[in-house]
């Protein structure tokens, strides 16, 4: 795999920003990334062109004439991100179609433009646009300069007029299927290459404030205190138990602020954020409930107000079963145990599920670490994953429903 | 007590700030307040003079030509302050002298003008030089305007060459008491207007970061995670656990910060301040032991680094059991229960030690709150401590040895 990880390293230089990798959504960068990956998928036989959301859609022939196989993942990235993230997908794709050989049925590789959402205030621009879910509304959404999305997309030399077109019809479309970095360490402390995603964790956020009493920390003697810090740190520490309950739950506070704030006050008012995530939604709203319940056992006891108010609501998007068998066929085929993870971060897979059955193959990263430079996968790894998907796409029959 | 509650509200007409009470050492508004707080005392029958480091001094005649007894407390103000935080303490000894009659003793009432400690970067610069402990290095600390110590002083008047030789002679002072409001909620929740202070507080501070390992909230299992702020969750409970488990100890988590400090990372680090006070300084160094021994276990248990460091260190100042018997006479003698309690708040009576044994009454004041405009007393309360301070003064014998 030593061409896939070049290309990987040429597509970084595709960048924003002169020191680091920086690829916004329809900026000059993205523009250079789209030219460098069209060129790759022309060499894989690809014909290419650039959509009206600006994704760049690379089609093989297709000699059924039948239903299609999606493959594809980002090519936009965060600020000082990783090479990896997104355009592994992407190129890794192309990879495996070339290393497949002739498939009887066709395939389109799909790199979208927007899955990180950095630039425009709408997120999965690019995967909503092909599953036919892009809101008008987000084409009046500004960058940090002012810039619409429209602005930005004319600029870019796509018509904004011909987003609702570019919806797929789900007939013609079999199942989306995208290789995508872990950006966590389970892989890694499993020890495996690759791994297969079982859903994109449903996620649900709530801002929490717990009001006590504010007062001198050398004049008010404990019992008649009403400290809102350590009320919600009994509730912090209860956030993490329910996260502890239940396999592949995740739950965590992020973020915690302390009013007044001084050493010499007890405080009297803290926020917190509190992120619960799991594959199944069952898992995840029966842990919000448990969450909530403690939260008010704790506060009825420690005599503070409690205020929680959720700010994010998103259910699991799972994986369609067969897709995910067929991916552990040709694990197996490799010689390597199939093991199935869920996926604690979000994917254009979770927009393309309105569209069709989605699957994904994840392959390990070093430390679980992403978003950042340091974001590292081998090329035994990359060459694995590759070959996983190539004998997906040869066993892979689009005429059967999943 | 009428005319001591009017002379507090005209006293607080004397301020820096257009529309709040903000009195500053060494400002205009404090040679305000010296001017009425003198016209006061000489109506009391005291002789006045402003000292070398601005304190104001009131004299009365010393008949027996023995030790004296020295009352007081502050009259410089912190910004946006409250109407009783010191002043009341200066006024109310004035009001008690004339209610007392004629002493056998001398009395100087003093009003110390750098308590709050808001100006320049020492505090209690008055009470410190009548101790002599008045470190001359303290003269160049400058102000926000970049105005010394020294320089201010001049431009009041005083010279600060002088205030080595304002220190008293041990041999000449009986004892210092100081009535001051409580700032704090104990009196009012024991239905007392008045109390004895026992000692003013020692008090330790400690900044606290624990390292963990920060993460993605959604790709991290809870299994593999090293959370800093759930760590630190558990050690904010320990911290209040420890301030409880003995009486009269406070110890309070003021400040935490999180980092990265994003509702979808795993906390990597967190810092948190710990305040530490006790009458006793056994005890609060026995607590800052237990607190360390329950941050280490939890840090080994969660697999966190631990850093602590100490900020802060200040022994306790115990008040003379002789002054503390001889306050609780004088309560009785009102039909009022003698209560005992610590300050958690410092007060010029901790410089005063060095010189001469120290006493503390504590009046009641409204939901312990100081320091904001808010700060209330009632003029009820007002006069049983100036009836009680009055009554001590009538029993007080200074040859006695305390």
């Amino acid at each position: 795999m030593t061409d896939l990880m070049q290309r990987l390293d040429t597509l970084a230089t595709a960048s924003d920003a002169p020191d680091n990798l920086t690829r916004l959504f329809l900026s000059p960068a993205h523009k250079h990334a789209i030219g460098l990956v069209a060129g790759w998928m022309q060499q894989a036989g690809l014909r290419t062109e650039i959509d009206a959301i600006g994704n760049l859609v690379g089609r093989s022939a297709n000699p059924s004439g039948g239903r299609i196989l999606l493959l594809g993942s980002h090519i936009d990235t965060v600020r000082n991100a990783g090479k990896y993230d997104g355009n592994f997908g992407v190129l890794a794709a192309i990879a495996a179609l070339s290393q497949a050989g002739p498939l009887p049925y066709g395939v389109e590789i799909i790199a979208f433009g927007d899955e990180e959402g950095v630039r425009f205030p709408q997120t999965l621009s690019g995967s909503r646009a092909v599953a036919g879910r892009f809101a008008a509304a987000a084409l009046e959404g500004c960058d940090a300069k002012g810039v619409s999305m429209a602005a930005a997309l004319q600029e870019f030399g796509c018509n904004p007029a011909d987003i609702q077109a570019i919806a797929r019809d789900p007939a013609t479309i079999a199942a989306y299927v995208e290789l995508h970095i872990e950006q966590g360490p389970v892989l890694e402390n499993q020890n495996l290459p690759v791994g297969i995603v079982t859903a994109i964790n449903g996620a649900s956020r709530y801002a929490a404030t717990v009001t006590g009493r504010a007062g001198h920390a050398g004049t008010v003697p404990m019992a008649m205190r009403r400290d809102a810090l350590t009320a919600a740190a009994e509730m912090v520490v209860a956030v993490e138990a329910t996260g502890r309950a239940a396999p592949d739950l995740v739950a965590t506070v992020g973020t915690l602020s302390v009013q007044p704030g001084a050493p010499n006050s007890v405080p009297g008012q803290v926020s917190f954020s509190i992120d619960i995530r799991a594959p199944s939604d069952d898992t995840r709203i029966d842990a919000a409930t448990a969450i909530s319940a403690a939260f008010e056992r704790i506060a009825a006891s420690r005599q503070v107000d409690l205020d929680i108010i959720q700010t994010h609501d998103a259910p699991a998007t799972p994986c369609a079963l067969a897709l995910r068998e067929q991916l552990a066929t040709a694990i197996a085929a490799q010689g390597i145990a199939p093991f199935h993870l869920p996926s604690g971060a979000g994917h254009d897979a979770m927009a393309i599920a309105a569209l069709c059955p989605v699957g994904m193959l994840f392959v390990r990263c070093k430390a679980g670490i992403s978003h950042t430079p340091e974001e590292s996968i081998t090329a035994a790894d990359a060459s694995t994953a590759v070959a996983v998907l190539a004998e997906f796409l040869r066993r892979f029959q689009p005429a059967l429903s999943i």
